[in-house]
Order: C-alpha cells, then sequence, then structure tokens
C-alpha cells in the first residue's frame, strides 16, 4: 500500500555517516528538529525530534502522530515524546557537547532544550548535516529523475495553453493545476530564513524584471505582500515568457526553466538566451569533482562579461545575485551553491539546478535552467529535454 | 497602478502602539526580522530588517530590493542595508534591551545580530508582536472579507467539478486551480516552527482520518515526505469529504471548511455535523471581549462530551488537538488560540476561524469552520456562506 522511499538499509548508512561526522567535529550527539532533517534520516516527518548520539541507535520523539511515525519509520527507536522532566535522563548526560542546525533552529527551541537538558553545550552543526545531505545517493538521484520525468510532462504541454492576452496568473495556474495532478506536493521546502516560495514563475517582459530574493528573476508577484512570481500582467506577443517551475514529488524536487514566445524575440534577447545556454555547458563541464563552486561562477560570470553582457547576468543592474546554480533535494536551497564567496569543491553526487539568465530592464528575462548530478565527467544531466527557445 | 493596500496613517499608528508596548516591557527597541512581521510595520515585504526605537523613527534596512522597498515602503527611513561594521553605529547603543521575535528567528540570525551590534540584550518580544498583531483594524477585516468572498465563490462551484471516481488530489486541484485564478497567493504564511502547509485539505472517508500537525484534520498526503492534505485515494459515494481551504489574496487569509456527500451519510456522522453547528454557534456566542480563550474551547469540548463524542472531538482518538480556533490575518497561525492552556481574553478586533470538527477512524471526518470577528456582540461572521452539508 505505502510506497517505500528509502530504504531501511539506506536509513542506516545515513546515520552512520553522520555519526561519524559528529564525532569529528566534536560532538557527542546531534539534536535534528528540522522537518527535511528528520526525514532524511529516518524516513518519516511526523511532528518529532531526533536525537542522534555518535554511538549507539537514534531515537525519534514523537508529539503527532506517533502511530504514523511507526508505521513509516525505518529506525527502530521511535517513542512518544516524554514529558520534559524525562528528557534529560533520556538525552545523553551533562558535559556533552550537541550539535543543532542552528541555521534554521529558532532561539525559542534552542533556549527550551538548553533549559530541558542542563549542561549540555549545544554547537551549531548545520554545515555537517547539509553539507551530507547534498550528496545524492543513486536511490535519491533516480527520485530526482523521476520528479523531472512529470515536470517535463508538463513543460512540454505549454504550447498547447499559452495564449497572447492570458494574465501570468493564468499561465502559472495551468503549470501548477497540471502539475499538482501528477502529485506534486503544493508546498515548496526552503531552508533559508525569511525564503518563501510557492511552485514557481511564470513571468513575461517588463514584470520579470522585479525582485526582492536571492534568485536572478523574481517577478512582480500579486501585490507587495507577496511580491513574487506570478503577477496579473497580461502576456503580449514578442516578448519572453520565463517558466522557471520546481517539479516536486515523492519529496523530491528537480528545478526547470525554459523560454516561450508568443511571436520573435528580438536580437539582443535571442543572443543572450544563446549566452544562457553556452555559459550552461562551460558550467556543466566543468562540474566534476574537486571543482571551487565559486571558481565555476566566475567563470560564468565571465562569459558574461565577455559577451558584454556583464550587467544584465543574474539579475537587475544594481540588483545582481552572484551565483550561477544551487542545489536542490528535499529542499529547494541545498548545498552546494555555485556562488562567489562558497569555495567548496564539488562533490560526487551532489545534484545542482544550473540556471544563466540575463534581465533586461523593461524587456524581461531570459536563460535556460537544468539540473545536473556532478559526476567524473561532468555534470550529467537530469531534464531530459530540450533546451530550444519555443515558438508560438 | 500599485492597489495600496495600507495607509501611511495605519503604519504610522501601528508603529506608535508597538513603540508603546516595547517600551512597557522595558526595551529601548525591536529588531524585527520575520517578513509578515516587517510587511504588518512597513507595507513592503522585501529582503530586509526592521528597527522599531520606542522613541523617533523606525528605519527598514534593505538587502533586495531596495528600489521596490522604496516604491512600496510606508515608512520614511528606507534604505540599503550597511556594512556590518556600520550596524552598531545606527541601530541603538551598548546597554540597550531590544527586543527580537525568538518564536521565529533562528539561532545563527541571533548569534550574528549579538556579534555586530555588541552590549545589546537582546530578549523575546515575539508575544509583544503577535498579540499586536492579531487585533485587526477595520481595514484588516475588510481584506479578510475580500479573501472570504473569493473563497467563498469557490466553495460554491464544488457542486460543478466534486465527482465519484475523482482523487482527493484530483478534487484539490481543481480548488486550488480556481483559488488561484482569482488571485491566490499559493504560499500560506505559517508562523510556528515545523508547520508546512499549502492552501488547503481535500480529504474524504477513511484517508481524511491521519494525523501529523497540530490541527483537527491532517489528511494522509502524498507520501511520507509529504504527510497531510489531499491523497492519491479516490472519492466514493456515501463517504464524507471535507473541504478545508485557505483564501489568502492581497496578503490576508481566511480558513473555511465546509462538507460534501455524493449520497448520504450515515446517521453517526450526520448527527456529528449537527453536533459541530451547535459548538460552533455557542463559540461564536462566547466570542466577546474579556473571554477567556481556555474557557471557550472547554465549552466547546464539554459539548462534544455532553453529545457522547467527546472521543472523537478534534481529532483521532488518542490523538486529539486541545483547540477549536485559531487566530488568521497575514498569518494562518495567529493568535489567540481557544486551546487549552492558552488563559488569555479575547480581544475586540481579533479574527478566530473556528473549526469544530470530529474524526471517526476509517469512516472519516466532519465538521464545520467559519471565520469570525470578535465584537461586543459575539462572534461576527466574515465568511457569509450557508453551512449545510452539501449533498449531490
Amino acid at each position: 500500500m505505502r510506497r517505500m522511499l528509502v530504504t531501511r538499509t539506506e536509513i542506516k548508512e545515513r546515520t552512520t555517516r553522520l555519526q561519524a561526522r559528529l564525532a569529528a567535529g566534536g560532538m557527542q550527539a546531534a539534536l535534528l528538529l528540522m522537518p527535511s532533517d528528520i526525514y532524511y534520516f529516518t524516513g518519516t516527518r511526523q511532528n518529532s525530534a531526533l536525537w542522534v548520539p555518535v554511538e549507539g541507535e537514534p531515537v525519534l520523539l514523537v508529539r503527532k502522530s506517533l502511530e504514523r511515525a511507526r508505521a513509516e519509520g525505518l529506525i527502530d527507536d521511535i517513542r512518544p515524546f516524554p514529558k520534559s522532566k524525562e528528557l534529560s535522563a533520556l538525552l545523553g548526560g551533562e558535559g556533552d557537547t550537541v550539535g543543532m542546525t542552528f541555521d534554521a533552529v529558532p532561539v525559542q527551541q534552542h533556549g527550551w532544550y538548553s533549559k530541558v537538558l542542563p549542561g549540555r553545550r549545544f554547537v551549531d552543526c548545520s554545515m555537517i548535516v547539509r553539507d551530507q545531505r547534498s550528496v545524492k545517493s543513486p536511490a535519491e538521484i533516480e527520485l530526482i529523475r523521476r520528479s523531472a520525468d512529470k515536470l517535463i510532462s508538463v513543460f512540454r504541454e505549454v504550447p498547447s495553453f499559452l495564449k497572447a492576452g492570458m494574465r501570468e496568473l493564468d499561465l502559472a495556474a495551468e503549470m501548477e493545476y497540471r502539475l499538482r495532478r501528477l502529485g506534486h506536493e503544493g508546498f515548496v521546502r526552503m531552508r533559508a530564513f525569511n525564503q518563501e516560495l510557492f511552485g514557481g514563475m511564470a513571468v513575461s517582459g517588463g514584470a520579470a524584471s522585479y525582485g526582492f530574493f536571492d534568485g536572478a528573476v523574481t517577478g512582480k508577484g500579486l501585490s507587495s505582500a507577496a511580491p513574487q512570481g506570478a503577477s496579473f500582467e497580461v502576456i503580449r506577443e514578442n516578448i519572453p515568457v520565463l517558466l522557471d517551475f520546481v517539479g516536486l514529488f515523492d519529496g523530491y524536487l528537480v528545478d526547470m526553466t525554459r523560454m516561450f514566445v508568443i511571436g520573435k524575440l528580438d536580437a539582443e534577447l535571442r543572443r543572450a538566451f544563446e549566452v544562457s545556454l553556452q555559459i550552461q555547458e562551460a558550467v556543466r563541464n566543468a562540474m566534476v569533482p574537486g571543482a571551487i563552486c565559486e571558481e565555476v561562477y566566475q567563470q560564468a560570470a565571465a562569459m558574461a562579461e565577455d559577451t558584454g553582457l556583464g550587467g544584465n547576468f543574474m539579475g537587475m543592474p544594481g540588483e545582481q545575485s552572484r551565483f550561477v546554480g544551487h542545489g536542490v533535494g528535499l529542499e529547494l536551497d541545498e548545498l552546494p551553491v555555485l556562488a562567489q564567496g562558497f569555495a567548496f569543491p564539488l562533490q560526487k553526487g551532489q545534484v545542482v539546478a544550473v540556471e544563466p539568465k540575463f534581465v533586461f530592464p523593461g524587456k524581461g528575462a531570459i536563460g535556460i535552467e537544468n539540473t545536473f548530478a556532478v559526476t567524473e565527467t561532468g555534470g550529467e544531466r537530469l531534464t531530459e529535454l530540450a533546451d530550444d527557445l519555443v515558438q508560438l
């Protein structure tokens, strides 16, 4: 009845790797509270907290639903969340150094656990967890491929419903409706504080060149309260229509962008599109284990500069983002980031959405996005759909 | 061109009220980082931090987009986010006690600001901000009414698309598609750590009686990775179909549940539905300023008990939630909560989604939900649609 999305063996391997990293970091345990982390290490995402000691078995403490956590969870020790007085006897001892993901856990949670677990020193294990999760197993890559195939099937249908005169919002609704019926989860997990995103963006022409968040293209959105994604603007002929959508099925997401136009784009935009394909190919070639993330970005930025498009690369002039790709998996903003300041080497099995884009104020946004896995021979494309600008 | 969703005068009044509360709490300022709080006090939700001193003018420091924050923002001092070295000179002085919303701000953010603002003592101002935001102005209530009218228009269409043989997921997609085209923002803001929700739930029969989150009805969801809301289960005849959806337009949301059945419900379910209406009416009558939230819940729970349905009230037997209503506004989980342990008095202008529901394992969930404003004469209904079970 229930579809198995991960095996008990893989969960065990993940736990063992985490334990080794925690030990190397001088910790006696980690207390994981983020849903995505708990799901990764247990196979269930109920309301719960996961204790992972460096020696011994992890314990999942479940607030709700215990029954469901036990039915889904792939670790042995799953029990009700105890009274706060009983927690201290259960989770390590005084003097322990305990990892917690400070990137996402609120101050109140940290304060509460500090009180009920006296004598523990909590330290930040965000990078340990995020780095481990960034490297995908073959089974995870297969799940991402399956998400890609569903997203691609919807991209293929776009010519049947994209019409001049419809609003960006209508186009977004058509995409979302089809994705949803295929099993899209509807809620895209983002980890970074303050990030908010739904399933994607349908933006066109000048309305594409607005922004708040740390991406290249944000969209105008519906109001000052929801200032991203599709707007009420009408899609016209001969302007770029950018569809940047997330396929999210069975927990794993994939990220793609394709360009459409009803009619024809002008020479400047067509040229920028060609440059984005060239940059994508250069980045793909560079995606081998050991390549330094920020150097991959710098190479991309230099290509944009060399073609005279440096001022339009990855955002509005003056508000450009200094990245060209981001990790994807359970969350849309996983490691690694192909970004300035991110001086870490790529690792085999990391999965990265590469999205070279250009923004022309008043005219619109143009570019490409595909999701690749890092391999010894460069990025392996997981999103098998032609990159071509689709002219209707 | 831009729709004004709040006036400069109202933003000014909100700031003045917050300043008085911060001063009464012994603070010299608050540093607000949550998007919903920043939007409430400025009218813009760009990537930014808001400094509100108890004396003088607030300052919005914008990472991105400064241009858009200036176009939308309704406070005077909006400037680029400075270099970290310059922050300390700008934001108060050593010895200041500074409020921060510890309920939502991650440990890393708190740590970073503690470092760049040395000598400040950060304290939790979550309850001050949340309590203030819980009391809606007439203009906010009007926005919630407008959201309600759009949501209601979609509920009215349900008989045209609800069919036996469709999956819960298909029904959810039909709801979401129509809401989206009306301008639903797609992303429902929740404040509590670990909460995740998309636009609503379409659940039926036994698949309705699963749960993880702190609501009465959760739904089975699509997988262990997304364990809430609509599932792949097929909707059959003579089982309860529960539609619990959020209308979210222009920043403000409203929450409603209606029941449908293709065919007929059995006597036990029909009776439970009648009891949910009686409880709703009792709660509505009790929603006057000064009423104690947990007493309103206790009255509702006692009514469920008196009718012999206490074991099914607000959740699966053994996993019941001890609440009957929650505040709504910019977020789905605002104050007040009509819940055990919440011993605060209701205030005029608070807006609460009241949702008495019953869960029968294997048979399904049934109940009602409407959104009411607290007034001197009891709850004023903002969701003007008949409560009747719709039989198709």
